[in-house]
């Protein structure tokens, strides 16, 4: 009756033995504590041990850089953000970790540390953590960031947060160089990273069961292991870009939020979107398109700002694409151009967390 | 097709209608942004407005205060931490809140800033969100603390994840003033705050069924509303005390883990522990004396350091009581002596959140 909190009976699904029942490998006969000590092990040189106080107290603690603190947090939880058919532990670690870096990145931040929380689901073994842990470890040798402390908890649902800590470059004026999405004017021009629509065109074949097509293999990894645009933010919020966001609910709806918060209109050119070359060769150049205007969770960075800098972040590993402008008319709205002037409505706008539809297929 | 994430259809549960169907007040009716938007309204003054950047966009940010940066994550999951039948929705907030101050307490640490992640699972109706609003924005107001971001989706499991940032005041000689789980000396004496089993003397009657006694009233306060020791941990860690933690998994689990990381032994006197009187006088001195052992999450801190120290931080409206000592014999074990100097074994440590066991009612 002492216990610190305590969980029903996890609920059999018919087929699956209870967590209980599965000894060689079940997290209990491990332990909360040598389970942390064990992803902490994983993590190898991701986890932040020369710090001020590293993994294993109440709270990390280090020597803030000069700066401006920029902070997020994300929630990814299975059945909304994965499935273990779409992907696997290992990718949903990764993924978390780049969404969350993709935030500060979005911002022009410096993304630093890290903290972790983790939700074991009743039918979680201990390879399905170690997979996790090496999911987050990969990603945060990619993106350059640390695991500096978390917590791990049992629950109904397996479930990852993250905290992200970075940092921003103050500018003389004493303001920080920051990506805002209030930060877009009249004349500013419109840019995207990457091939937007991706990760939808991967999550789409993956969904009508065409994964195996080899051609589809850069459509699932920008599903699987997307890449925060870390330098780009960076290079944007350095060179005098006042304007960004990265692309988490689908391009126009987050460009809407970017219409929104300035003020002002925005105006898409169709024929200049960067498609994904394998999603169009897959499946037409109409859904490539419809995908990039309302796919989310590419983690591509939109960019408002004036034209000279947004054709100087242009990268050959990381094209940066003018695929619109910043106007006047219609504030808050986002419309989008054919080549002879008519407005195009693609069948979605993007992706609200509560009123989801569901899947087309 | 074009969705940044996706969800099952929710499993319906006998007689408990689709969410899609609750028309009134759906979540679905009001939209991710408007929820948020809503969300931070209930808030109100607890809603960082004036940082450099404000919720509302890919990430907040603030200037640092001087001193180093102390971080901690901390998720809540309805069945493992809290069940409807246990805490409302604003109740879970507060604790919420107060669970994760705690760890900065424990450091000695100024909390500031939280960051919340929140899922909603499928059950749950504006009103819920509302009541979590206002249990998690109560909490704040009572820790000084404020929100400066979140992440707002939908589960299968409804969970709140906070992670708060807060800051330590260096010393002249460039360490930071923190309280570690590693700084028990032999010679230093073990202090508690509060009364520790209260919380979990709550839980029990909740559980017997006997919440509804007029005199249980402070033990489910204790449950249900806990308030971390900020003001006592700053204090500590000014005055000169190098180590300490929150009670979060159970007296003497949390002791044990201050034995292993200082590598000392710790011994205390049972008849000198706090118990809260309506414990004693509801469940009877054994019970009480049980619970104040194994009982985890009362957020009282363990303090140990030398006893003039420790003395002088008693106050009036926070006891803090010496309750045994630090000692070079059986490093990384913790007993409990009796008054006739017998060990004495209580029938739990503590809580681990995998190897639990299930409730003895």
């Amino acid at each position: 009756m002492c216990r610190r909190s305590w969980s029903r009976a996890p609920r059999r699904k018919p087929g699956v033995p209870a967590y209980t029942l599965r000894v060689p490998h079940s997290l209990d006969s491990l332990g909360e504590f040598s389970l942390i000590d064990r992803i902490v092990s994983r993590l190898g040189e991701s986890a932040a041990r020369d710090i001020l106080v590293p993994p294993g107290d109440d709270a990390a603690a280090w020597l803030p850089e000069d700066g401006a603190t920029v902070a997020t947090i994300d929630v990814l939880t299975e059945g909304t953000h994965w499935r273990r058919d779409t992907m696997s532990l290992a990718d949903a670690g990764w993924r978390a970790v780049a969404a969350n870096v993709s935030d500060l990145a979005a911002m022009g931040a410096t993304p630093s540390m890290l903290l972790i929380g983790i939700t074991l689901g009743p039918t979680l073994t201990v390879e399905d953590v170690d997979a996790l842990a090496e999911g987050i470890a990969g990603a945060c040798r990619a993106h350059h960031v640390r695991v500096a402390g978390g917590d791990l908890v049992r629950g109904e649902t397996t479930s990852i947060s993250i905290a992200a800590y970075g940092v921003a470059r103050m500018r003389r004026d004493g303001t920080p160089a920051l990506l805002r999405r209030g930060g877009a004017r009249p004349g500013d021009r419109v840019a995207v990273s990457g091939t937007p629509g991706a990760s939808a065109a991967g999550l789409a074949l993956i969904e009508a069961g065409r994964a195996s097509l080899p051609a589809a293999e850069p459509l699932l990894r920008a599903h699987r292991r997307p890449r925060a645009r870390v330098a780009l933010g960076q290079s944007a919020a350095a060179g005098g870009v006042g304007c960004g966001m990265d692309i988490s609910d689908g391009l126009l709806q987050d460009l809407g939020h970017i219409a929104v918060a300035s003020g002002c209109g925005i105006e898409l050119a169709a024929a200049a979107l960067p498609l994904a070359p394998a999603a169009v060769s897959i499946l037409g150049h109409e859904a490539a398109l419809d995908l990039a205007l309302g796919g989310g969770e590419d983690f591509e960075l939109i960019l408002c700002g004036p034209e000279g800098i947004l054709r100087s972040l242009d990268r050959s590993d990381l094209p940066v694409t003018l695929i619109g402008r910043v106007v006047a008319n219609h504030p808050g709205e986002v419309i989008v151009l054919t080549e002879d002037g008519a407005t195009y409505e693609p069948p979605s706008r993007g992706w609200d967390q509560l009123k989801h539809t569901l899947s087309t297929r």
